[in-house]
Protein backbone atom coordinates (compact mmCIF):
# COMPACT_ATOMS: atom_id res chain seq x y z
CA UNK A 1 0.00 0.00 0.00
CA UNK A 2 0.99 3.54 -0.70
CA UNK A 3 1.64 6.48 1.97
CA UNK A 4 -1.04 8.69 1.82
CA UNK A 5 0.11 11.44 3.56
CA UNK A 6 3.42 12.66 4.79
CA UNK A 7 5.09 13.70 8.37
CA UNK A 8 4.39 17.36 7.60
CA UNK A 9 1.16 16.83 5.80
CA UNK A 10 -0.14 14.51 9.31
CA UNK A 11 1.17 17.18 11.21
CA UNK A 12 -0.41 19.91 9.48
CA UNK A 13 -3.91 18.28 9.68
CA UNK A 14 -3.58 17.02 13.53
CA UNK A 15 -3.21 20.83 14.17
CA UNK A 16 -6.33 22.00 12.37
CA UNK A 17 -8.56 19.19 13.66
CA UNK A 18 -6.59 19.13 17.20
CA UNK A 19 -5.67 22.37 17.90
CA UNK A 20 -5.70 21.84 21.47
CA UNK A 21 -2.66 19.24 21.24
CA UNK A 22 -0.75 21.32 19.25
CA UNK A 23 3.16 21.19 19.32
CA UNK A 24 2.47 17.74 21.73
CA UNK A 25 4.29 15.52 19.54
CA UNK A 26 6.45 15.92 16.15
CA UNK A 27 5.83 12.74 13.39
CA UNK A 28 9.66 12.11 12.69
CA UNK A 29 9.15 9.65 10.17
CA UNK A 30 6.03 7.79 8.35
CA UNK A 31 6.85 4.19 6.85
CA UNK A 32 4.67 1.43 5.00
CA UNK A 33 2.37 0.73 8.18
CA UNK A 34 4.41 2.19 10.73
CA UNK A 35 4.90 5.71 12.07
CA UNK A 36 7.67 7.08 14.74
CA UNK A 37 6.39 10.04 16.87
CA UNK A 38 8.39 12.07 19.20
CA UNK A 39 6.81 13.75 22.42
CA UNK A 40 9.20 16.33 23.86
CA UNK A 41 8.21 15.83 28.27
CA UNK A 42 7.37 19.49 29.36
CA UNK A 43 6.46 19.95 32.95
CA UNK A 44 2.37 19.00 32.52
CA UNK A 45 3.15 15.86 31.63
CA UNK A 46 4.90 14.97 34.66
CA UNK A 47 3.76 13.26 38.19
CA UNK A 48 4.92 12.26 41.48
CA UNK A 49 8.58 10.86 41.13
CA UNK A 50 9.46 13.09 38.45
CA UNK A 51 8.50 10.31 35.41
CA UNK A 52 5.70 11.00 32.59
CA UNK A 53 2.34 10.45 33.75
CA UNK A 54 0.38 7.46 32.20
CA UNK A 55 -2.13 9.69 30.74
CA UNK A 56 0.46 11.61 28.72
CA UNK A 57 1.88 8.09 27.46
CA UNK A 58 -1.21 6.99 26.42
CA UNK A 59 -1.94 10.29 24.26
CA UNK A 60 1.61 9.59 22.79
CA UNK A 61 0.44 6.29 21.83
CA UNK A 62 -3.19 7.11 20.63
CA UNK A 63 -1.87 9.88 18.49
CA UNK A 64 0.93 7.14 17.32
CA UNK A 65 -1.54 4.48 15.99
CA UNK A 66 -4.02 7.92 14.51
CA UNK A 67 -1.33 8.97 12.27
CA UNK A 68 -0.20 5.88 11.31
CA UNK A 69 -3.81 5.07 9.85
CA UNK A 70 -3.85 8.40 9.07
CA UNK A 71 -0.92 7.75 6.87
CA UNK A 72 -2.50 5.11 4.91
CA UNK A 73 -6.07 6.29 4.43
CA UNK A 74 -5.77 9.80 4.25
CA UNK A 75 -7.37 12.70 6.58
CA UNK A 76 -10.46 11.23 8.18
CA UNK A 77 -10.88 13.21 11.81
CA UNK A 78 -13.14 10.69 12.81
CA UNK A 79 -11.51 7.24 13.45
CA UNK A 80 -12.09 6.51 16.82
CA UNK A 81 -10.06 4.12 19.22
CA UNK A 82 -12.60 1.70 20.22
CA UNK A 83 -10.08 -0.30 22.84
CA UNK A 84 -6.33 -0.23 24.21
CA UNK A 85 -4.48 -1.92 26.25
CA UNK A 86 -1.00 -0.75 27.62
CA UNK A 87 1.58 -1.93 29.76
CA UNK A 88 3.86 0.53 31.68
CA UNK A 89 6.97 -1.43 32.44
CA UNK A 90 9.99 0.86 33.48
CA UNK A 91 10.01 4.02 34.68
CA UNK A 92 10.87 6.94 31.87
CA UNK A 93 14.19 8.75 32.47
CA UNK A 94 13.99 12.74 33.60
CA UNK A 95 14.88 15.15 31.05
CA UNK A 96 14.29 12.52 28.06
CA UNK A 97 11.44 13.33 24.99
CA UNK A 98 9.61 9.88 24.60
CA UNK A 99 9.65 7.94 20.96
CA UNK A 100 6.71 5.95 20.18
CA UNK A 101 7.44 3.65 17.30
CA UNK A 102 4.40 2.46 15.79
CA UNK A 103 3.48 -0.37 13.04
CA UNK A 104 0.02 -1.66 12.03
CA UNK A 105 -0.22 -5.08 12.24
CA UNK A 106 -3.74 -4.45 10.85
CA UNK A 107 -5.53 -2.39 8.14
CA UNK A 108 -9.21 -3.83 7.48
CA UNK A 109 -11.97 -1.58 5.73
CA UNK A 110 -13.44 -1.05 9.37
CA UNK A 111 -11.25 -1.79 12.04
CA UNK A 112 -6.91 -1.09 12.34
CA UNK A 113 -4.86 -2.15 15.28
CA UNK A 114 -1.70 -0.83 15.97
CA UNK A 115 0.87 -1.93 18.29
CA UNK A 116 3.24 1.05 19.98
CA UNK A 117 6.65 0.53 21.70
CA UNK A 118 7.37 4.12 23.96
CA UNK A 119 11.24 4.46 24.90
CA UNK A 120 13.44 7.62 26.60
CA UNK A 121 15.08 8.52 23.75
CA UNK A 122 17.97 6.92 23.13
CA UNK A 123 17.76 4.08 25.70
CA UNK A 124 16.98 0.70 24.51
CA UNK A 125 14.55 -0.84 26.81
CA UNK A 126 11.27 0.35 26.47
CA UNK A 127 9.24 2.19 29.27
CA UNK A 128 5.74 1.00 27.85
CA UNK A 129 3.77 -0.16 25.36
CA UNK A 130 0.21 -0.49 23.96
CA UNK A 131 -2.15 -1.88 21.52
CA UNK A 132 -4.71 0.42 19.66
CA UNK A 133 -7.84 -0.78 17.53
CA UNK A 134 -9.77 2.27 15.63
CA UNK A 135 -12.60 2.19 14.17
CA UNK A 136 -12.49 3.57 10.72
CA UNK A 137 -15.78 5.24 9.16
CA UNK A 138 -17.73 4.09 6.44
CA UNK A 139 -16.97 6.45 3.09
CA UNK B 1 -11.35 -2.64 55.63
CA UNK B 2 -11.66 0.80 57.02
CA UNK B 3 -11.49 3.93 53.90
CA UNK B 4 -8.48 5.67 55.38
CA UNK B 5 -9.04 8.78 53.47
CA UNK B 6 -12.51 11.13 53.07
CA UNK B 7 -13.14 12.81 49.54
CA UNK B 8 -12.03 16.20 50.82
CA UNK B 9 -8.87 14.44 52.04
CA UNK B 10 -8.11 12.72 48.69
CA UNK B 11 -8.86 15.98 46.66
CA UNK B 12 -6.37 17.88 49.06
CA UNK B 13 -3.71 15.58 48.80
CA UNK B 14 -3.67 15.19 44.79
CA UNK B 15 -4.05 19.02 44.59
CA UNK B 16 -0.93 18.78 47.01
CA UNK B 17 0.83 15.79 44.66
CA UNK B 18 -0.24 16.64 41.22
CA UNK B 19 -1.13 20.53 40.53
CA UNK B 20 -1.40 20.03 37.07
CA UNK B 21 -4.80 18.46 37.00
CA UNK B 22 -6.49 20.63 39.95
CA UNK B 23 -9.92 20.75 39.26
CA UNK B 24 -9.86 18.39 36.99
CA UNK B 25 -12.10 15.57 38.91
CA UNK B 26 -14.07 15.70 42.03
CA UNK B 27 -14.59 13.18 43.83
CA UNK B 28 -18.09 12.57 44.63
CA UNK B 29 -17.85 9.31 46.71
CA UNK B 30 -15.47 6.90 48.75
CA UNK B 31 -16.85 4.25 49.90
CA UNK B 32 -15.11 0.51 50.81
CA UNK B 33 -13.09 -0.74 48.22
CA UNK B 34 -14.97 1.76 45.86
CA UNK B 35 -15.23 5.78 44.66
CA UNK B 36 -17.00 7.65 42.64
CA UNK B 37 -15.45 10.67 40.01
CA UNK B 38 -16.76 13.30 38.41
CA UNK B 39 -14.78 15.29 35.14
CA UNK B 40 -16.46 18.23 34.57
CA UNK B 41 -16.11 18.29 30.49
CA UNK B 42 -14.19 21.39 29.14
CA UNK B 43 -13.19 22.54 25.36
CA UNK B 44 -9.47 21.09 26.20
CA UNK B 45 -11.08 17.43 26.34
CA UNK B 46 -12.76 17.38 23.11
CA UNK B 47 -11.86 16.19 20.42
CA UNK B 48 -13.20 16.30 16.21
CA UNK B 49 -17.47 15.28 16.44
CA UNK B 50 -17.40 17.45 19.60
CA UNK B 51 -16.55 14.08 21.44
CA UNK B 52 -14.42 13.51 24.63
CA UNK B 53 -10.75 12.58 23.67
CA UNK B 54 -9.80 8.68 24.71
CA UNK B 55 -6.70 10.46 26.88
CA UNK B 56 -9.40 12.44 28.68
CA UNK B 57 -11.33 9.33 29.35
CA UNK B 58 -7.93 7.33 30.46
CA UNK B 59 -7.25 10.26 32.94
CA UNK B 60 -10.46 9.82 34.55
CA UNK B 61 -10.27 6.20 34.85
CA UNK B 62 -6.73 6.09 35.85
CA UNK B 63 -7.18 9.26 38.92
CA UNK B 64 -10.40 6.75 39.92
CA UNK B 65 -8.36 3.56 40.15
CA UNK B 66 -5.35 5.90 41.88
CA UNK B 67 -7.88 7.53 44.29
CA UNK B 68 -9.80 4.18 45.46
CA UNK B 69 -6.55 2.68 46.01
CA UNK B 70 -5.07 5.81 48.24
CA UNK B 71 -8.37 5.86 49.77
CA UNK B 72 -7.98 2.28 51.35
CA UNK B 73 -4.12 2.24 51.90
CA UNK B 74 -3.61 5.95 52.81
CA UNK B 75 -1.37 8.97 51.23
CA UNK B 76 1.08 7.08 48.84
CA UNK B 77 1.97 9.43 45.83
CA UNK B 78 4.21 6.70 44.36
CA UNK B 79 1.57 3.78 43.64
CA UNK B 80 1.88 3.58 40.18
CA UNK B 81 -0.02 2.05 36.94
CA UNK B 82 1.39 -1.16 35.46
CA UNK B 83 -1.33 -2.02 33.07
CA UNK B 84 -4.62 -0.66 31.32
CA UNK B 85 -7.64 -2.11 29.23
CA UNK B 86 -10.19 0.55 27.71
CA UNK B 87 -13.40 0.01 25.34
CA UNK B 88 -14.67 3.12 24.24
CA UNK B 89 -18.26 1.53 23.69
CA UNK B 90 -20.65 5.12 22.61
CA UNK B 91 -19.85 8.95 22.11
CA UNK B 92 -19.90 10.62 25.27
CA UNK B 93 -23.10 13.16 24.98
CA UNK B 94 -22.02 16.89 24.51
CA UNK B 95 -21.97 19.43 27.28
CA UNK B 96 -22.56 16.66 29.98
CA UNK B 97 -20.12 15.65 32.56
CA UNK B 98 -18.48 11.97 32.85
CA UNK B 99 -18.67 10.27 35.55
CA UNK B 100 -16.56 7.63 36.87
CA UNK B 101 -17.76 4.50 39.00
CA UNK B 102 -14.63 2.71 39.73
CA UNK B 103 -14.90 -0.26 42.44
CA UNK B 104 -11.56 -2.47 43.85
CA UNK B 105 -11.48 -6.00 42.61
CA UNK B 106 -8.49 -6.75 44.30
CA UNK B 107 -6.28 -4.59 47.11
CA UNK B 108 -3.13 -7.42 47.50
CA UNK B 109 -0.01 -6.27 49.06
CA UNK B 110 1.70 -5.83 46.23
CA UNK B 111 -1.21 -5.33 43.42
CA UNK B 112 -4.35 -3.20 43.30
CA UNK B 113 -7.05 -4.11 40.36
CA UNK B 114 -9.65 -1.76 39.98
CA UNK B 115 -12.38 -1.83 37.30
CA UNK B 116 -14.32 1.76 36.27
CA UNK B 117 -17.39 1.91 34.31
CA UNK B 118 -17.49 5.80 32.77
CA UNK B 119 -21.16 7.41 32.05
CA UNK B 120 -22.51 11.07 30.86
CA UNK B 121 -23.92 12.64 33.51
CA UNK B 122 -27.51 10.96 33.93
CA UNK B 123 -27.38 8.29 31.38
CA UNK B 124 -27.76 4.85 32.19
CA UNK B 125 -25.33 3.40 29.55
CA UNK B 126 -21.43 3.31 30.49
CA UNK B 127 -19.67 5.39 27.19
CA UNK B 128 -16.58 3.32 28.19
CA UNK B 129 -14.88 0.34 30.36
CA UNK B 130 -11.28 0.24 31.74
CA UNK B 131 -9.84 -1.97 34.20
CA UNK B 132 -6.15 -0.61 35.80
CA UNK B 133 -3.18 -2.54 38.14
CA UNK B 134 -1.82 -0.33 40.11
CA UNK B 135 1.71 -1.80 42.03
CA UNK B 136 1.77 -0.60 45.43
CA UNK B 137 5.22 1.03 46.89
CA UNK B 138 6.20 -1.01 49.51
CA UNK B 139 6.22 0.46 53.15
CA UNK C 1 -34.82 -6.15 24.49
CA UNK C 2 -36.16 -9.63 24.69
CA UNK C 3 -34.01 -12.65 25.27
CA UNK C 4 -34.08 -14.85 21.81
CA UNK C 5 -32.60 -17.67 23.71
CA UNK C 6 -32.93 -20.01 26.59
CA UNK C 7 -30.56 -21.85 29.10
CA UNK C 8 -31.88 -25.01 27.72
CA UNK C 9 -31.78 -23.60 23.65
CA UNK C 10 -28.33 -21.86 23.92
CA UNK C 11 -26.96 -25.45 25.81
CA UNK C 12 -28.68 -27.45 22.55
CA UNK C 13 -26.83 -25.15 20.38
CA UNK C 14 -23.44 -24.58 21.55
CA UNK C 15 -22.85 -28.82 21.56
CA UNK C 16 -24.58 -28.60 18.47
CA UNK C 17 -21.91 -26.36 17.11
CA UNK C 18 -18.99 -26.81 19.79
CA UNK C 19 -19.31 -30.62 19.93
CA UNK C 20 -15.23 -30.36 21.74
CA UNK C 21 -16.68 -28.25 24.14
CA UNK C 22 -20.03 -30.63 25.11
CA UNK C 23 -19.95 -30.73 29.04
CA UNK C 24 -17.34 -28.08 30.13
CA UNK C 25 -19.93 -25.80 30.87
CA UNK C 26 -23.52 -25.23 32.67
CA UNK C 27 -26.05 -22.60 31.38
CA UNK C 28 -27.32 -21.50 35.00
CA UNK C 29 -29.26 -18.67 34.07
CA UNK C 30 -30.20 -16.34 31.01
CA UNK C 31 -31.27 -12.67 31.83
CA UNK C 32 -31.64 -9.73 29.51
CA UNK C 33 -27.97 -8.53 27.99
CA UNK C 34 -26.81 -11.16 31.17
CA UNK C 35 -26.03 -14.60 31.77
CA UNK C 36 -24.54 -16.99 34.47
CA UNK C 37 -22.17 -19.88 33.43
CA UNK C 38 -20.84 -22.41 35.63
CA UNK C 39 -17.96 -24.81 34.89
CA UNK C 40 -17.25 -28.21 36.48
CA UNK C 41 -13.26 -28.15 37.06
CA UNK C 42 -11.86 -30.97 36.31
CA UNK C 43 -8.32 -32.91 35.98
CA UNK C 44 -7.38 -31.34 32.45
CA UNK C 45 -8.04 -27.91 33.94
CA UNK C 46 -5.79 -28.22 36.05
CA UNK C 47 -1.83 -26.68 36.10
CA UNK C 48 1.08 -26.71 38.53
CA UNK C 49 0.23 -25.80 42.37
CA UNK C 50 -3.64 -27.34 41.75
CA UNK C 51 -5.19 -24.24 40.42
CA UNK C 52 -7.48 -23.85 37.19
CA UNK C 53 -5.35 -22.65 34.36
CA UNK C 54 -5.38 -19.84 32.16
CA UNK C 55 -6.72 -21.31 29.02
CA UNK C 56 -9.51 -22.46 31.06
CA UNK C 57 -10.52 -19.78 32.36
CA UNK C 58 -10.15 -17.89 28.93
CA UNK C 59 -12.30 -20.79 27.41
CA UNK C 60 -15.25 -20.00 30.17
CA UNK C 61 -14.85 -16.21 30.08
CA UNK C 62 -15.33 -16.31 26.41
CA UNK C 63 -18.07 -18.51 26.49
CA UNK C 64 -19.88 -16.48 28.99
CA UNK C 65 -19.69 -13.34 26.70
CA UNK C 66 -20.53 -15.59 23.38
CA UNK C 67 -24.10 -17.18 25.03
CA UNK C 68 -24.62 -13.44 26.40
CA UNK C 69 -24.53 -12.68 22.63
CA UNK C 70 -26.44 -15.12 21.29
CA UNK C 71 -28.85 -15.16 23.80
CA UNK C 72 -29.72 -11.59 22.99
CA UNK C 73 -29.36 -11.92 18.94
CA UNK C 74 -30.19 -15.59 18.55
CA UNK C 75 -28.39 -18.78 17.33
CA UNK C 76 -25.47 -17.19 14.87
CA UNK C 77 -22.54 -19.73 15.60
CA UNK C 78 -20.14 -17.21 13.12
CA UNK C 79 -19.35 -14.50 15.99
CA UNK C 80 -15.98 -13.83 16.50
CA UNK C 81 -14.18 -12.29 19.96
CA UNK C 82 -11.62 -9.74 17.83
CA UNK C 83 -10.87 -8.48 21.47
CA UNK C 84 -9.92 -9.86 25.02
CA UNK C 85 -8.40 -8.76 28.29
CA UNK C 86 -8.01 -10.53 31.36
CA UNK C 87 -6.57 -9.76 34.63
CA UNK C 88 -6.05 -13.09 36.93
CA UNK C 89 -6.30 -12.26 40.68
CA UNK C 90 -6.34 -14.95 42.71
CA UNK C 91 -5.95 -18.52 42.66
CA UNK C 92 -9.34 -20.51 42.21
CA UNK C 93 -10.00 -22.70 45.47
CA UNK C 94 -9.25 -26.52 44.66
CA UNK C 95 -12.30 -28.68 44.37
CA UNK C 96 -14.84 -26.19 43.63
CA UNK C 97 -16.56 -25.10 40.60
CA UNK C 98 -15.61 -21.60 38.66
CA UNK C 99 -18.87 -19.34 38.41
CA UNK C 100 -18.83 -16.69 35.36
CA UNK C 101 -21.26 -13.63 35.83
CA UNK C 102 -21.44 -11.90 32.54
CA UNK C 103 -23.07 -8.97 31.74
CA UNK C 104 -23.06 -7.15 28.10
CA UNK C 105 -22.23 -3.66 28.30
CA UNK C 106 -22.78 -2.72 24.65
CA UNK C 107 -24.56 -4.93 21.83
CA UNK C 108 -24.05 -2.78 18.56
CA UNK C 109 -24.75 -3.85 15.14
CA UNK C 110 -21.08 -5.18 14.52
CA UNK C 111 -19.75 -5.31 17.95
CA UNK C 112 -20.67 -6.30 21.02
CA UNK C 113 -18.72 -5.89 24.45
CA UNK C 114 -19.70 -7.69 27.91
CA UNK C 115 -17.74 -7.53 31.03
CA UNK C 116 -16.90 -11.23 32.89
CA UNK C 117 -16.42 -12.09 36.82
CA UNK C 118 -15.00 -15.03 37.62
CA UNK C 119 -15.79 -16.63 41.07
CA UNK C 120 -14.60 -19.93 43.03
CA UNK C 121 -18.11 -21.20 43.58
CA UNK C 122 -19.29 -20.06 46.89
CA UNK C 123 -16.42 -17.53 47.22
CA UNK C 124 -17.04 -13.65 47.48
CA UNK C 125 -13.63 -12.28 46.05
CA UNK C 126 -13.87 -12.98 41.87
CA UNK C 127 -10.67 -15.08 40.90
CA UNK C 128 -10.34 -13.45 37.64
CA UNK C 129 -12.19 -10.18 35.29
CA UNK C 130 -12.48 -10.12 31.61
CA UNK C 131 -13.71 -7.94 28.74
CA UNK C 132 -14.41 -9.74 25.23
CA UNK C 133 -15.36 -8.10 22.32
CA UNK C 134 -17.48 -9.61 19.69
CA UNK C 135 -17.55 -9.28 16.10
CA UNK C 136 -21.52 -10.02 15.18
CA UNK C 137 -21.57 -11.38 11.36
CA UNK C 138 -23.72 -8.72 8.93
CA UNK C 139 -27.44 -10.08 8.37
CA UNK D 1 21.84 -12.41 29.95
CA UNK D 2 22.53 -16.15 29.80
CA UNK D 3 19.49 -18.24 28.13
CA UNK D 4 19.04 -21.09 31.12
CA UNK D 5 17.42 -23.56 28.96
CA UNK D 6 17.37 -24.99 25.90
CA UNK D 7 14.15 -26.13 23.66
CA UNK D 8 14.80 -29.69 24.48
CA UNK D 9 14.55 -28.58 28.43
CA UNK D 10 11.69 -26.31 28.05
CA UNK D 11 9.47 -29.05 26.04
CA UNK D 12 10.65 -32.16 28.99
CA UNK D 13 9.88 -29.63 31.79
CA UNK D 14 6.41 -28.56 30.67
CA UNK D 15 5.92 -32.52 29.75
CA UNK D 16 6.47 -33.62 33.25
CA UNK D 17 4.45 -30.38 35.07
CA UNK D 18 1.35 -30.27 32.59
CA UNK D 19 1.05 -33.62 31.56
CA UNK D 20 -2.06 -32.50 30.24
CA UNK D 21 -0.69 -30.15 26.68
CA UNK D 22 2.06 -33.23 26.04
CA UNK D 23 2.15 -32.68 22.44
CA UNK D 24 0.20 -29.51 21.80
CA UNK D 25 3.35 -26.69 21.49
CA UNK D 26 7.05 -27.85 19.87
CA UNK D 27 9.56 -25.35 21.18
CA UNK D 28 11.13 -24.54 17.99
CA UNK D 29 13.87 -21.88 18.71
CA UNK D 30 15.25 -20.35 22.00
CA UNK D 31 16.97 -16.67 21.97
CA UNK D 32 17.99 -14.04 24.17
CA UNK D 33 14.41 -13.08 25.43
CA UNK D 34 12.94 -14.56 22.56
CA UNK D 35 11.19 -17.76 21.73
CA UNK D 36 9.28 -19.71 19.27
CA UNK D 37 6.64 -22.17 19.58
CA UNK D 38 4.50 -24.17 16.72
CA UNK D 39 1.16 -25.42 17.69
CA UNK D 40 0.04 -28.53 14.88
CA UNK D 41 -3.97 -28.01 14.77
CA UNK D 42 -6.01 -30.72 15.11
CA UNK D 43 -9.40 -31.11 15.58
CA UNK D 44 -10.02 -30.02 19.01
CA UNK D 45 -8.49 -26.49 17.93
CA UNK D 46 -11.41 -25.52 15.97
CA UNK D 47 -14.67 -23.66 16.16
CA UNK D 48 -17.69 -23.29 13.84
CA UNK D 49 -16.45 -21.68 10.47
CA UNK D 50 -13.04 -24.07 10.36
CA UNK D 51 -11.09 -21.88 12.38
CA UNK D 52 -8.72 -22.04 15.35
CA UNK D 53 -10.73 -21.67 18.71
CA UNK D 54 -10.04 -18.37 20.85
CA UNK D 55 -9.08 -20.29 23.53
CA UNK D 56 -6.13 -22.78 21.35
CA UNK D 57 -4.47 -19.13 20.49
CA UNK D 58 -4.63 -18.07 24.02
CA UNK D 59 -3.08 -21.05 25.06
CA UNK D 60 -0.75 -20.90 22.42
CA UNK D 61 0.28 -17.06 23.65
CA UNK D 62 0.30 -17.67 27.47
CA UNK D 63 2.87 -20.94 26.54
CA UNK D 64 5.10 -19.17 24.28
CA UNK D 65 5.54 -15.89 27.27
CA UNK D 66 5.72 -18.76 29.80
CA UNK D 67 8.36 -20.65 28.26
CA UNK D 68 9.99 -17.51 27.29
CA UNK D 69 10.28 -16.70 30.84
CA UNK D 70 11.62 -20.07 32.16
CA UNK D 71 14.12 -20.12 29.30
CA UNK D 72 15.95 -16.37 31.16
CA UNK D 73 14.95 -17.81 35.04
CA UNK D 74 15.47 -21.74 35.09
CA UNK D 75 12.79 -23.93 35.86
CA UNK D 76 9.72 -22.96 38.21
CA UNK D 77 6.65 -24.27 38.06
CA UNK D 78 4.90 -21.65 39.72
CA UNK D 79 5.40 -18.71 37.33
CA UNK D 80 1.12 -17.33 37.22
CA UNK D 81 -0.08 -14.84 34.32
CA UNK D 82 -1.51 -12.10 36.13
CA UNK D 83 -2.76 -9.98 33.26
CA UNK D 84 -3.50 -10.32 29.53
CA UNK D 85 -4.18 -8.76 26.38
CA UNK D 86 -5.33 -10.59 23.16
CA UNK D 87 -6.28 -8.86 19.54
CA UNK D 88 -7.97 -11.28 17.19
CA UNK D 89 -7.29 -9.75 13.66
CA UNK D 90 -7.46 -12.36 10.90
CA UNK D 91 -9.02 -16.03 10.59
CA UNK D 92 -6.20 -18.97 10.83
CA UNK D 93 -6.23 -20.52 7.48
CA UNK D 94 -7.41 -24.30 8.07
CA UNK D 95 -4.84 -26.71 7.66
CA UNK D 96 -1.45 -25.18 8.71
CA UNK D 97 -0.44 -25.22 11.48
CA UNK D 98 0.24 -21.59 14.23
CA UNK D 99 3.87 -19.54 14.88
CA UNK D 100 3.81 -17.97 17.83
CA UNK D 101 6.88 -15.50 18.11
CA UNK D 102 7.64 -14.20 21.72
CA UNK D 103 9.95 -11.73 22.86
CA UNK D 104 10.03 -10.56 26.71
CA UNK D 105 9.73 -6.95 26.92
CA UNK D 106 10.76 -6.94 30.51
CA UNK D 107 11.92 -9.40 33.37
CA UNK D 108 12.03 -7.98 36.64
CA UNK D 109 12.41 -9.89 40.01
CA UNK D 110 8.64 -9.78 40.40
CA UNK D 111 6.80 -9.24 37.28
CA UNK D 112 7.62 -9.78 32.78
CA UNK D 113 5.79 -8.72 30.08
CA UNK D 114 6.07 -11.00 27.13
CA UNK D 115 4.58 -10.04 23.59
CA UNK D 116 3.79 -12.93 20.74
CA UNK D 117 2.39 -12.56 17.35
CA UNK D 118 0.69 -15.65 16.05
CA UNK D 119 0.83 -16.54 12.74
CA UNK D 120 -0.31 -19.04 10.37
CA UNK D 121 2.53 -21.11 9.07
CA UNK D 122 4.13 -19.65 6.20
CA UNK D 123 1.98 -16.14 5.99
CA UNK D 124 3.47 -12.77 6.85
CA UNK D 125 0.34 -11.18 8.26
CA UNK D 126 -0.24 -12.06 12.18
CA UNK D 127 -4.01 -13.74 13.16
CA UNK D 128 -3.71 -12.32 16.55
CA UNK D 129 -1.11 -10.34 18.84
CA UNK D 130 -1.51 -10.89 23.06
CA UNK D 131 0.47 -9.71 25.43
CA UNK D 132 0.73 -12.01 28.66
CA UNK D 133 2.13 -10.59 32.32
CA UNK D 134 3.43 -12.83 34.45
CA UNK D 135 4.08 -12.76 38.65
CA UNK D 136 7.56 -14.46 39.03
CA UNK D 137 7.65 -16.63 42.69
CA UNK D 138 10.11 -15.34 45.08
CA UNK D 139 13.50 -17.51 45.36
Amino acid sequence: MAVKMSAQELTEFAEEVFPQVKGDFIVEEVRDMAVRLRMPVAEKHLRPGGTVSGPSMFALADCAVYFAVLAMIGPKALAVTTNCSLDFMRKPEAGRDLIAECRLLKLGKLLAVGDVLIYSDGREAPVARSTMTYAIPPE
